[in-house]
């Protein structure tokens, strides 16, 4: 199998990004004709979806969506007056996570909760004919829910997104 | 591999539909003992799910619980004088998209947030024994958030479903 | 392939428990380098997670996000005077079910929802240098809505989860 590596900077707290061409072109370097591609997040507050990617209002209803049923930590440094979405009590801090030894004082519950209910750790595609095979309005894309512009006491946030390819000898149509 | 496709209309909105025993046979036919049945969508607003499906109140359920969870946009076909679920604004709309080439006129928002909060455009299920494995209550249904019956502006939804079959030469039980 | 079952009780209502250790135990039994770990459920109100698992206050906020959004049954034994999360009402009775040979009367229509919004019935991750391949903060566990302690009419949950793995041959790093 092959692996490839995605690495970016999430700047943004919630976006979509269409990642489908990259994936596309990662299938014609393997040179495979049929088998899946699996594209995975190395994250728990950055999602893969298949969904309609093309049209950017559906996007923003889906951002806003998000902000709207999962509500904020009233603690999160981006709830300032004038936040225009619902907050409430969480517990979670970054750090107390028993792994964390970096500064990560924000507080993003609602990031993972959001991870949790809109989107996947990885997302399997079948391939056919050298491509991915993806109905008229599908393609797959990055969901993050926590992107870090790296003003406050948070640094940038570093993102890392692998797509596999696994490739199958033949296919048969039935 | 193996592909075998299931094409079919879907003229109601929100609707469950059991396909276990469609993807037994496609097993069946391809003579796979052990492998992988991935059963996927071509659909932005049509998914999968694996969840019990046999008990039709719990199908209705379901179906409540989406639409009065995530609100019908207030500018839909559906929503009219009498409408008994909540709705709310959206800004997509199904033309904008500029992979749109046909007739389209619907305000689809919500059944595209259903699709992402509630079904997967792909699941993987295990093949042992020449069959799906699956616990009691465990059946593979599509679950469709935006079927369309032709009657208005918009034709009849046309769907298409795939089974992708990826035998296994042998299974080791530890 | 590989495949090695996890059993187990689950008496308690919801929670959520970290079973990456046992997944890597298993690759490590089968000697695989690179592939696939697929972990499935075979029940419909227990599902599989890839998050953070390791900061305890994380867990709770997901489980109290479970029962605030997903409304209870009003007629399930767990809602007694000063039940603390909102209520509705549902349709689905366990018994209703064609499948159902055991004494089964609770209402655990939120169950199955919970289960559906925020699980999956399989996932899969990478296996890369004999073990899985994850991020910092990513662990692998399931997800419980519907632990019995046996007290009541029905029986204690016996649950079964399966560790599926598929070797590769080889790994090329693009």
């Amino acid at each position: 199998m092959f692996l490839q590596e995605l690495k970016f900077d999430s700047t943004v707290q919630t976006y979509i990004k269409d990642i489908t061409d990259v994936v596309n072109e990662t299938i014609k370097k393997t040179k495979t004709n049929y088998g899946f591609a699996i594209v995975s997040s190395k994250h728990t507050t950055l999602g893969i979806i298949v969904s309609e990617i093309a049209e950017p209002n559906l996007l923003s209803d889906f951002i806003d969506h998000s902000l709207t049923n999962i509500h904020e930590d009233k603690r999160s440094t981006r709830v300032e007056k004038g936040y225009q979405y619902p907050t409430r009590d969480y517990k979670h801090r970054c750090q107390d996570n028993p792994f964390c030894n970096e500064i990560d004082e924000d507080y993003n519950a609602a990031a993972h909760i959001r991870y949790l209910a809109l989107s996947h750790s990885s997302v399997m595609i079948p391939i056919r004919d050298g491509i991915l095979e993806l109905g008229k309005y599908q393609q797959v894309a990055i969901f993050e829910f926590d992107g870090r512009d790296g003003k406050g006491k948070n640094p940038i946030r570093k993102r890392t997104v692998q797509i596999w390819i696994t490739p199958a000898d033949t296919l048969t149509v039935l």
